[in-house]
């Protein structure tokens, strides 16, 4: 098996992008990948795609075609491949293409992961959103995706292993971090109270705990590490990228504050970059609601259960903290969460961090990255750990 | 690279499966193919499910995590990912399985492929079907997926290069085959007179030129081709599994009377497998249409253009005929097309056939086979050759 290299990284602007098409922003995120890797377009041999609702979103399946025709890749009848998993369609998209180089069938491969979200009205966004939960005993019954969240929410609560203040300061470590990030769909910080006041959406999460509805895009370039070189000096190394699941319902789990399927990837995913959670600088966690991130912190390992919510309250995950620093990009919450990009955006950040060039948002000395993403309410994640060259 | 083999295979009933859902069909259809590989359920390491429109047929996304959940294998917390790639989605999560093993981040996958489309009306499910074409150029502007194909049969008539008659005996050679294959939607021959006088459905082509709505599952189970002796005497070589892309719309091409996507991936297929189209003892070819069936048979080869449509009209391509011998499984028409399930229950019977387990319909002595999908209207298409041992 080899080993893969990521070599280049694009991302849009987040946001509610009205004046531009699932297309559009698709095409920008792959030039700006390969561009980034100095590639042209002729040597990408294979495309992955993470979307996860085009089909309903806009009416388009068979999204990864419409890829390789927009792009003109379709021209050299490049082979191309949608990957669906809930919220974490793109993240999956990046292990599927990593098993593509490291098998050899594949040699250059563009990892693309798109959402187009705004363009619907919100009971249709959020019927889509629910579809990824359990369809016929979740969904089905009523419940909606924030409603299962929020369940967690009051459990951690009633557990007493976080407090309403410790879950909602999740959301404000990422804005503080957002507002560094020029293609955040949310470049500001806010305050624990604008959260703990802002509107109940599923009590006791209110507005600004939930990642936002966005579109956007972003693009990666992967290749074998030892032709890494031969491409670009700025390159980082995938050391592992685990993918687990889980039951769909949340009502069939044991224990409905902890994510099995995180913390079997992450356990895989340590083992096999044989470092541990402590050796990681920098970490992408899928907050789609701040207590999603919490939750992450502690399966992932960085603390024991009860100990996140104190340290990200405590201010320790935010640039310059004591802990591993939390969602520079300003995560799902303040970069914002077109579906099928987030997976993709995250390994984007890692890799700038590890190379250096993630400019006022940057880690400094970040030598080991990772990157956690969930589908459902837990029940797909995916850990990858990335490594400085 | 290693080699990887096909070691168990499992395909349910298609057809109009009003009993049974969607969970019981794929679980039905995993459980026969491990019990097939004589495994047991714990020693599969991955997941991988064909699935083109579950968030529309069925509401319900994030469809490889209930695969994972409802066959218990979440319990292991069991990587599960789910490939889209319109009428080619089997085929193509059949390609990334492969792709696991050779790479070797899997040893032991199920391959799953399933759909459930009778349970809606039938215009929500021409404009599910519609939305694998062009959603803004082709569909958004009224032109249904039958109307595309109306379109490449009247251009083959206009050139000469198919009759009608030639184009619908596709469809007779499909039921001739499907009336000796107990899992097949359709088990009866029909004449050329039955197709040429079925109700229009987009002139030329007729209710009997069409391939139905189906329910139905197909799976199969893969492991390294030097491990596969331990589980089984009854497997078969992958020798190639290739695909490709064109563009999304029918009108960006010269030519609509032939898939490039087709023959691109026939091309590198047969240099993988080191054989020629002539060495092809059994075939599978998509005719979601008779005229797709005509066209897949000249893209890959088999025919020089303009002659695939006498040698079917004639029976060379029938069991006992004196061509290569096509769509034993009854093929799209016959068999049914549960659209996620077709590529994987194509690789099924050719596997069938290469061990010499496919009973009434078995081509004899049958050495290599091969499977060809297409999505959309050519858009994306693979071809995969395997090898008996």
């Amino acid at each position: 098996m080899r080993d893969v290299a990521v070599i280049g990284v694009g991302v849009t602007r987040f946001g509610e992008v009205w004046n531009k098409s699932f297309r559009d922003i698709g095409i920008e995120a792959g030039m700006k990948a390969i561009e980034d890797a100095n590639l042209s377009g002729s040597e990408v041999d294979g495309l992955f795609i993470g979307n996860m609702s085009a089909g309903r979103f806009i009416n388009q399946q068979n999204i990864a075609s419409l890829v390789a025709d927009y792009s003109g890749m379709a021209s050299n009848n490049i082979p191309a491949t949608r990957i669906e998993a809930g919220g974490a369609s793109g993240a999956v998209a990046f292990r599927e293409a990593v098993m593509a180089v490291a098998s050899g069938m594949h040699n250059t491969v563009l990892v693309g992961g798109a959402e187009k979200m705004t363009d619907l009205d919100d009971l249709s966004i959020n019927s889509i959103l629910d579809s990824t939960a359990d369809a016929e005993w979740e969904a089905g019954m009523g419940i909606t995706f924030a409603g299962l969240h929020a369940m967690i929410a009051r459990r951690m609560i009633h557990d007493g292993t976080a407090t309403r203040e410790e879950i909602a300061s999740f959301a404000v470590n990422s804005h503080y971090h957002g507002a560094f990030n020029p293609n955040a769909q949310f470049r500001k910080e806010i305050t624990l109270d604008t959260v703990l006041k802002s509107g109940d959406v599923a009590s006791p999460l209110g507005m600004f705990d939930c990642a936002p509805i966005s579109d956007g895009a972003a693009s990666l370039v992967l290749c074998p590490l030892e032709e890494a070189r031969k491409h670009t000096d700025s390159f980082v190394k995938v050391s592992a990228v685990e993918q687990a699941s889980d039951s769909l319902a949340l009502f069939q789990r044991k224990d409905i504050t902890s994510y099995g399927a995180t913390s079997a990837a992450a356990k895989k995913a340590f083992s096999k970059a044989k470092i541990e959670a402590k050796d990681i600088d920098v970490a992408e966690v899928h907050d789609v609601y701040s207590v999603s991130g919490i939750m992450a912190l502690q399966d992932l390992g960085f603390f024991k259960r009860g100990e996140a919510g104190k340290a990200v309250l405590d201010g320790q995950c935010r640039l310059g903290g004591s802990c591993v620093t939390v969602n520079t990009s300003g995560g799902l919450k303040a970069r914002g969460h077109p579906i099928g990009a987030t997976g993709v955006a995250q390994i984007a950040e890692i890799s700038e961090q590890l190379r250096g060039s993630a400019g006022k948002r940057q880690v400094s000395g970040a030598r080991y990255g990772l990157a956690q993403s969930t589908g459902g309410t837990g029940s797909v994640a995916t850990v990858s750990i990335l490594e400085a060259i």
